[in-house]
């Protein structure tokens, strides 16, 4: 059976996270790599559901997680986000508060493919934007020492 | 917008529980209290979710859980989960593995309807079946415990 979209949607407001984390790379101009991705952990035994979105989607892959010993689906690239994750979530809107995380990916995916982040001050609205994101766990970095490396 | 009932099953198949518990209860013929239940619970920044599911199923209450300031939406009487929830979950089905979860819960709400659970043998059945679901947490009474309160 075919995964319908509205599952989809209701599945990841439960169990999808949208994330903007960031790298310190000398190698990039402004020292910092902006990474957005979405991502749907599971157990082994759901890992069924991992595959149907990965071909819902029609991109992403699937790992295991050494970590915490779960299977987890995720979307890393640009151009998959921005033409196949995003476009589904604006017709098929989550409920929960994890909305506004979706909002604010979609926007700094938006700002990337229009190259805003490759300078300083589009790159200071996106680190802004991403910490104002509901994400649990800890940030490798704060936002102080982000916007400090940007306006070095 | 009403809620699409794949949205309903997406969203439980990531963050719902079909639970089956036991009280012992001398005031039961048995000496045990039998408790199916579906629950679903959030941070209060979801709580709209929660309102939508009620009025999905058009049953169940929501209160607030001190001991973990959550708020959960919870569905106990057996005759709404038999003519409201079960049906729903039987024409929209769940992928991940709390699908084996919500058929032990409808069996035994089942048993319940036709009050096998009254005799010993069918108590058994309902215990046996219990402590197969793939409940996380811990149960207030191991199966020995209470196949030895029925056998009394």
């Amino acid at each position: 059976m075919k995964t319908h979209p509205w599952f989809v949607s209701g599945f990841v407001d439960g169990e999808g996270s949208f994330l903007v984390s960031f790298s310190v790379r000398d190698k990039m101009s402004l020292g910092i790599e902006v990474r957005p991705s979405f991502t749907v952990s599971q157990h082994e035994r759901s890992l069924k559901v991992l595959n149907s979105l990965q071909s819902y989607f029609g991109c992403g892959s699937i790992r295991f997680n050494n970590s915490d010993q779960t299977y987890k689906y995720e979307v890393r690239s640009l151009n998959d986000l921005i033409k196949k994750v995003i476009p589904h979530f604006e017709q098929y809107p989550l409920m929960t508060s994890k909305q506004s995380d979706f909002e604010a990916l979609r926007d700094i995916c938006r700002h990337m493919s229009e190259k805003t982040h490759l300078s300083p001050s589009g790159m200071t609205t996106i680190i802004k934007m991403a910490y104002q994101m509901n994400n649990l766990g800890a940030r490798r970095y704060s936002k102080e020492d982000l916007l400090r490396i940007v306006g070095r």
